[in-house]
């Protein structure tokens, strides 16, 4: 079956989320432009290499860049660099086309609102963002070469600064075609603020404790007291989540269910020893994405009246290691 | 002044605090029995050195015992364990005098509560049971090797089943008086349970976040969220002792004045980097103290319907973090 996008991409981070996306969309015929920072010679030169449970394959050839004022004009953006990099957003944004738009595929709540009032207080007129949120296992392992291990579909909303459910849009509809027709399932849904709650209900507390405890996913379900230290973590995201949908939409019901706690940490259970990606960027000596998993829901739940006395707490464990982190 | 006391000391356990302690007993003419573990021999043979503040001395010459059935009747057994240790102490208790007495130099709430449970579960009668509370720098560098490094002074009560006042009795003016002997200022009070509170005020939030957060007291205080989460520790500390204080003695006023957390917070940043008790059994790989210093509060708080979120969070970190504790 053919298919031929009229849709131009650029990739702003070629990391583990953005170079796997970036390459399928261009293996499957896509034109597809790499913003890259640290990595720019290697991949300017040999291109992008995915090993990848799919199968693996390699772009020999692709459009590099060290500069986003270098890039073409660009339908959509995708922001696949780590949230603690979007206050840097204005400078490494391409030009878009006139109906173009940001798709942020980045972790954590209100990401598309950062991003807002960042290019606004930088003078850049800001975009339809959209948000996507992954649900992939994939590492780069070294400059260009990715390692994919596990899922890798993307659900897809639009962001509208009122919280407010939005509809899927053509655009939308399309950029979930190109990415089908790349091998990737995209599943637009109308509600991104409460799919994002709901994977905060995840990233909570296995991110935020395996930093503090220095634990795998395995290790921290294998101790009674960690695992219902979880589930209070889990229990306040989703009471702050009824809380802030029952807010923005009185009387829609938009909430979570209440079996998403017990569901996680079965699923949790079946997943093996697993690093959070917030340990894997400890580990490595990165900034941690402290404000978009934990800091924003917490002023979320601070405006609204909710208290989150463990994700305080965690939020604050977490930027006292962030700032002593002595990796590397 | 001469000064002859007619009472028989034992030190059980003796590490930085009892050897501490002994040895200035004994110095001062107290005939004095110290029991050992790993460092028996030496001990048998060198006798105990302290290195302190108030000038260096030696006793060459001490009766060291690895086991407590060999030592002659006591009247005053000091217990100087490890609170984690204190589940053997019924095979680690000399005999005692008719009107001999226990007393812990532990730190923690309730510790009188656990010796008593436990001596009753072992067929042990029980003795009158007090406590003191050591306001001490000092440190085991060596096989009775001991360097005293800052204060001294001893708060000394009685335990009563109840949590009720219980006014200093002529045996605690005498070892009182044999402490002062010794150089040692120690104070009589009648509220144990509540100066225990006091001191768990100061115990909880800094040897349990020192050890999460793997940090000295400057360190953490210098971070304005970990100040902030030490002083929600505080409070809840604080509350859960008025409570008690109310339920056990209502309408008495029996509870911790308001500045008590601003007075520690300001003290505690005049101390320097400072490593706790806490922090340095973490990194020797011993077991923590973490029953004592936060599972008995948590308890009352639990019995007496105060919630204290942070608190447990913090227990619940530290169980894993001894659990795991991969040091040494």
């Amino acid at each position: 079956m053919s298919h031929q996008s009229s849709l131009r991409y650029a990739i702003i981070g070629t990391g583990a989320i953005g170079g796997y996306y970036g390459a399928r969309l261009q293996r499957s015929g896509c034109e597809v432009h790499f913003l890259l920072n640290s990595d720019y010679d290697w991949v300017k030169t040999h291109g992008l290499r995915v090993a990848s449970v799919h199968g693996n394959f390699e772009l020999n050839d692709v459009n590099a860049y060290c500069d986003a004022a270098q890039m073409p004009e660009i339908d959509v953006a995708i922001i696949a660099l780590k949230t603690t990099q979007n206050n840097q957003l204005s400078r490494l944004l391409p030009t878009l086309s006139e109906d173009g738009v940001i798709l942020s595929l980045q972790n954590g709540y209100d990401v598309e609102a950062d991003i807002s009032a960042h290019l606004k207080e930088n003078g850049v007129s800001v975009p339809t963002i959209l948000g996507g949120l992954c649900f992939i296992g994939t590492n780069k392992v070294a400059p260009g070469c990715i390692v994919h291990t596990d899922y890798g579909h993307i659900m897809l909303g639009a962001y509208h600064k009122t919280g407010q459910r939005c509809s899927p849009t053509p655009l939308m509809r399309q950029i979930s075609a190109d990415f089908a027709h790349a091998n990737v399932e995209v599943q637009a849904m109308d509600d991104l603020p409460m799919a994002r709650w709901k994977k905060l209900v995840w990233n909570v507390p296995y991110n935020g404790l395996s930093v503090v405890l220095n634990a795998t996913t395995d290790v921290m379900m294998a101790d009674a007291g960690v695992r219902s230290l979880i589930t209070t973590l889990m229990q306040e995201v989703v009471t702050v989540a009824n809380a802030w949908g029952e807010s923005v939409s009185p009387g829609e019901s938009r909430s979570i269910a209440a079996d998403i706690v017990e569901n996680m940490l079965a699923h949790t259970e079946t997943m093996g020893p697993y690093q959070t990606s917030m340990k894997l960027d400890y580990e490595r000596g990165r900034s941690l994405e402290i404000e978009a998993i934990l800091g924003n829901p917490i002023r979320t739940a601070t405006q609204i009246g909710i208290p989150v006395p463990a994700m305080t707490m965690l939020y604050q464990q977490l930027h006292f290691l962030n700032r002593t982190n002595t990796h590397q």
